[in-house]
């Protein structure tokens, strides 16, 4: 099947939060989607955004039964190490389920790849859950390395009042 | 002892460069620092900048025998969630030895928590190695979760070869 990837545009946002739902009712967590295609407008695209995004696109004649012709998405960002540089780290990818295996979640992870390369980015980088075992395979498959098993890396996390509380113990400027 | 915490400016580059050696040095892998001071300030000091920094900085009285008033530095940069949105994650914390324990760590911390509160972020993120255990142990007595023990979160990498294949394999636009 022919399929685009492209940069997202602001206009695109309502097809990401629905396909960031649809990611999160397959997780069977939508409950925790807390972002409205409002807030994803003004997070990625104003000055200094907060994200990049690229969709995939299929023809009209593909379009799903909805009407869909904006079939998957990934989101993505830059961090940086102070031993190497720049990275890319990759935060969402996902191909709606009768659009897989078709080769456009490859090519959303390597148009990424490429983007990065061409910022100069050293690293793609990317989390996924231990029981997500046909994930991990996938990933391992194209060559990625499995920090957290190869090194013992942990992710950890301050959130509301957790964080608050750190805020509030700032010294005074 | 007097500590004050500000935003780094690009002329501290050459003391945070000096910093990110003595971290790698302490954990014993100095030789996998490729940054340089130039490369610090390109990147942390242009429009769009790739991280964010802060730094500790004592009185002249008490200045290391090296003259150095520039004590510790926190890198950090903005993340995202498309669940929660805007999160600030911390790259790097580093107090010299011998200002340890004076609270120049936590206050470092505590003030990313308040720009990224300010900046509307709802999440401080970090990872640490499993065998740390003083760090990780500092930081879950602060409120930080362990997603990678609670939720089996692993950190996936691709770099060097496996990442120019991959951005080799993009589709055409």
């Amino acid at each position: 099947m022919n399929f685009k990837v492209r940069a997202a545009r602001k206009e695109d946002c309502k097809d990401i939060s629905r396909m960031i739902m649809e990611l999160a009712v397959y997780e069977k967590m939508p409950d925790q989607v807390k972002i409205s295609h409002e807030e994803l407008e003004r997070d990625g695209f104003s000055p200094n955004p907060f994200y990049e995004c690229l969709i995939a696109e299929v023809p009209d004649e593909h379009k799903t039964k909805d009407g869909y012709t904006i079939v998957g998405y990934v989101l993505y960002f830059y961090t940086y190490s102070t031993w190497k540089g720049r990275s890319v780290y990759m935060e969402d990818l996902y191909v709606m389920p009768d659009f897989r295996g078709k080769g456009i979640g490859k090519g959303l992870m390597a148009k990424v790849a490429q983007v990065g390369v061409e910022k100069q980015c050293v690293r793609l980088q990317l989390s996924v859950l231990d029981w997500n075992k046909p994930s991990l395979d996938f990933y391992v498959a194209k060559g990625a390395e499995d920090l957290t098993a190869k090194e013992g890396w942990h992710f950890l996390r301050f959130d509301g009042q957790s964080l608050d509380t750190l805020a509030k113990e700032a010294p005074k400027d």
